[in-house]
């Protein structure tokens, strides 16, 4: 047995299920099931039940199990039909459950320990046709219950604790990882654990997988499976590069080198005003924060929003010659905008250049804007005319606490809760930042692949 | 009469020799030439004397005239006799004279209160056989002794004057300016000094001239004049692009309304510290000069040097993130590089990107030699591994006073007098060169075209 036999055996031990949890959960699903089918027997259409999800396939991590079963109803139901009957499944199921809501409504309890979700959707003739995005799920479960086997399903298991440990697992759109669906796919495809890690380490993006030959476009992402129920849609469509890459490093790290560690989720101790401040020190940036309360959303909605946020205000300071050298965004309540600038203070006067000189109308024109002023020039250099002139704003602070900021490109609902007021921390300023988002301040000023 | 010739009239009336003063120059012009063909006749060689240049052609500006005489020698005639024989000429003909450089030795003194040149060079068959660039004059003046009449002479006189007087006329390698031989090219293809003018407006560089139409290769210059007397040579290879720019925005501007000012050169009064320190403070940069003594060279390799290393310093400033507004060179003496940055500072660390995770060997090398160090990272970001490494130099004046200001690309002779000892001033401390380069400084802080 070599080392890599020996750590995910060791590994295989604690997160695949074993006989007991999964007899247990079987039992549980089954009675879940067959009241589902009862109570949909009563309603005056058509429906069926099936049970789908990583524990529908043997595929869970050991502990973090939750039952999905969806109730499939005629394709030519009414949207809000299907949501009335869904529900009402739903709630007899799982009288003690509450609402919860993704694209249409459905009903989250618990049954005998497990967590349960009862989720309506219709029941389309393949893949291709679904009305949302659910209706995919059954299809998916189908295609994967055929080809996955014990074994297979073990190597999933391992698969899913690894890229969980290494912190790229989960489709999310915070996460942007890969979904579960995503890694069975692979596991199957390169046929186990060891052999998709050994895959991962010759990857160079673009990497393009195909399992059933059937990709019907063309997709621009850095991994591409082709989804074996759809040929129109790439299963890693929401991977972003970022964990490519990340998984890449990891994959030839612990080939090289295997560690139990590496399916240890990295869990760092907060970090406290003073040890940020020591890190602000010996890094000399001068870092901002534009705070303000969260936007009341959904995390799939919340963090895409923060991103295009962030990206839009770094642009601008950027453009403005206040560079920065990082920046990250953290939510839980409160949410921030955090940039780090190499420059925080620039000149009173900046450069301005206009046409070249010979330009005949515009070079006037530029000329005659500025002749009179209190520009320095207008002056030529090379071709153009040049002038000096005063800056907006000298400093990022002046800049971040201005009107301006709103001018850049920002989500939606930040825009809208800034316009509402934000609070600008600069320096040391920052490190009060740390009593709340410690743990995501530890990761900032301990980076890591 | 319009508001152009009013002007123009009153400048011609100040610019253009008298009669008083052509007679007199004439008259010493022809004795000087005839005591140079009395010194030739006792030399054991064959010689020819000819007077050459603005006063043999009548197109010097009142008050600014040399006499220009060449004495020819045969083209095989080796480069020593043809100096030892040139000197002797030149001292019988001007006993009160000094020997003066420039492509061969020559003897420099007055006569009559003209400044008077004797020079050697060979009486090459056509122009295109030059041994050095003097043998070309004699061809020059030839080609506009026959072109050149009493009113396209004046024009060519006020087009002097006017070239003058927006600061764009010279040849030297400091001004890259308009020769004089160009300027009465430019005048005889145009047809006068307002044609000229009106000609210059509606250029758009790069512009090309070919009075011949003989050119015999391709120009990479703003401004092609391909000689009359050599179609392999632009007479304007010299000239700036900024100073063909300069000049249109001026004929543009005199065109548009008339100004005798336009022929007087700028004269501003010396800037002093105080004033200085009140332009530094409105502008909110930091300056910088790198001061020496000047290497003792002649003008024509000194600017060129300055310039050349002046423009290694901004460039690697640029690079290092000390963004420079503006920069200039002075010497008188003592040589100064004057860099006004932007940024002064940097922190402590920057961003350094290594390879994409996935180009294996160097991905490995580059994660490997900075895993265990102090740098923050390696992490990854988009594709690649990047770390964050503290840097060389974090403040502009750190890296001017290293050794490393001597690993750009230098002038070799300043080079070497920054090997042997340099002065950095930064901020207020910059306003001392305003005792010496007060002029210069004050040309600075008021750019105009």
């Amino acid at each position: 047995m070599d080392e890599f036999e020996a750590v995910t055996e060791g590994v295989a031990a604690r997160v695949v299920p074993d006989d007991a949890e999964r007899e247990r959960l079987a039992r549980t699903a089954a009675r879940v099931v067959a009241d589902a089918e009862a109570a949909a027997a009563d309603l005056p259409v058509e429906a069926d039940v099936v049970q789908v999800g990583s524990t529908a396939r043997g595929t869970w991590v050991s502990g973090d199990r939750d039952i999905d079963v969806f109730v499939r109803f005629p394709p030519d139901l009414p949207r809000r039909e299907l949501e009335r009957y869904g529900l009402e499944v739903g709630r007899a199921v799982l009288p003690d459950g509450h609402e919860e809501y993704a694209e249409h409504p459905y009903v989250k309890g618990t049954r005998g320990g497990f967590e349960v979700d009862l989720v309506p959707c219709y029941a389309v003739e393949d893949a291709t046709a679904i009305q949302s995005a659910v209706d995919r799920t059954p299809f998916h479960t189908a295609y994967l219950a055929e080809r996955l086997d014990d074994d297979s399903a073990e190597e999933v298991v391992l698969t899913k604790a690894f890229l969980k440990g290494v912190g790229v697992y989960g489709s999310d759109l915070r996460t942007r990882g890969f979904s579960g669906y995503l890694t069975e796919l692979l596991v199957l495809e390169c046929g186990g654990f060891r052999a998709f890690l050994e895959a991962v380490r010759r990857w160079h993006p673009p990497v393009e997988l195909d399992p059933e030959g059937h990709a019907a476009r063309e997709f621009d992402d850095p991994l591409v499976v082709v989804d074996p129920t759809d040929p129109e849609r790439n299963v890693a469509a929401v991977l972003s590069a970022g964990n490519v890459a990340r998984l890449v490093h990891h994959a030839r790290a612990f080939l090289d080198e295997p560690r139990v560690e590496a399916f240890e989720p990295r869990d760092p101790d907060p970090l406290d005003a003073d040890a940020m401040a020591a890190h602000l020190e010996r890094r000399g940036t001068t870092p901002f924060a534009v705070r303000f309360p969260a936007p009341d959303l959904v995390d799939d909605q919340l963090y895409p929003q923060l991103e295009k946020s962030l990206s839009g205000v770094v642009g601008e300071l950027d453009r403005r010659g206040f560079d920065v050298l990082r920046a990250a965004t953290f939510a839980d309540g409160t949410a921030v905008l955090f940039v780090e600038c190499e420059v925080a203070e620039r000149p009173r006067i900046a450069r301005h250049e206009g046409p070249p000189v010979w330009v005949d109308r515009h070079a006037t024109g530029f000329y005659g804007k500025y002749a009179d002023g209190d520009a320095y020039g207008p002056f030529v250099d090379g071709e153009r005319y040049v002038v000096e002139r005063e800056r907006g704003r000298a400093t990022a602070r002046e800049w971040l606490e201005s009107d301006d900021l709103l001018d850049v490109s920002l989500g939606v609902a930040v825009a809208e809760a800034l316009r509402d007021g934000y609070e600008v921390l600069e320096g040391e300023e920052t490190t009060a930042l740390a009593a709340e988002f410690g743990v995501e301040l530890a990761r900032y000023f301990d980076p890591r692949p």
